[in-house]
């Protein structure tokens, strides 16, 4: 089983970044955290890394619905999506897939709210340009 | 299998994230990311929440390591600590244990590293006051 739903796009990495926000914004998500990879490995390790962004996905219906029934589960919030230059110099977008990320949480109603929330990244990383 | 580590402490809620933030600086994560869960909903969906803060921890030297065995590995960066208070009023500290949220992650050389910041979180909640 996988634990991302991904692809690689055809644009350059800051247009990557600008799509997938604008697709999740689509399904209802907001950016509430970003981290720059390649900024901070050098600040902090001066060392060189590809460009590696985290975004921080969240669609607040959804967060509230996961905190009400799992009062520990912002250990695994907010969702994140990730734009990254691979190895091989493309551009790919991965959004974890909470079912698998979750799937150590044992608890019913989660798991459905998990499954939509999949859906709904699914959608994004689908109508990626 | 929990998917936590966590312990209620004596304190209030804004002396345990800043105990948290310290005890975390000494086994070497900074917190790269926060999110205010109660103040987002507030202003996303005009809902009441308990007071509950998500940290971003991140070890540099181990997400590297990380990074370089697992190229998608940033959908599950940084490792969260939250601090929230319950619902009986108590103040509660939790660290993901990285070994259950990246179970869906079949690669050995992160499963070791994942086991290694286990410890170290693990160390984390233990110290607290």
């Amino acid at each position: 089983m996988s634990y991302t739903f991904s692809r690689i796009v055809n644009t350059d990495f800051a247009t990557a970044v600008a799509n997938v926000t604008e697709e999740l914004k689509k399904e209802g998500f907001g950016i509430l955290t970003e981290i720059d990879i390649a900024a901070t490995l050098k600040k902090k390790l001066d060392v060189d890394f590809r460009a590696y962004k985290i975004l921080g996905a969240c669609n607040p219906p959804f967060a509230y619905q996961a905190l009400m029934a799992e009062e520990e589960i912002g250990t695994m919030l907010p969702c994140n999506v990730i734009v990254q230059e691979t190895k091989d110099g493309k551009v790919k977008v991965s959004a974890v897939d909470p079912i698998a990320s979750m799937a150590a949480v044992k608890n019913p109603a989660l798991e459905k709210i998990a499954g939509e929330v999949a859906d709904k990244l699914q959608t994004v990383i689908r109508n990626l340009a």
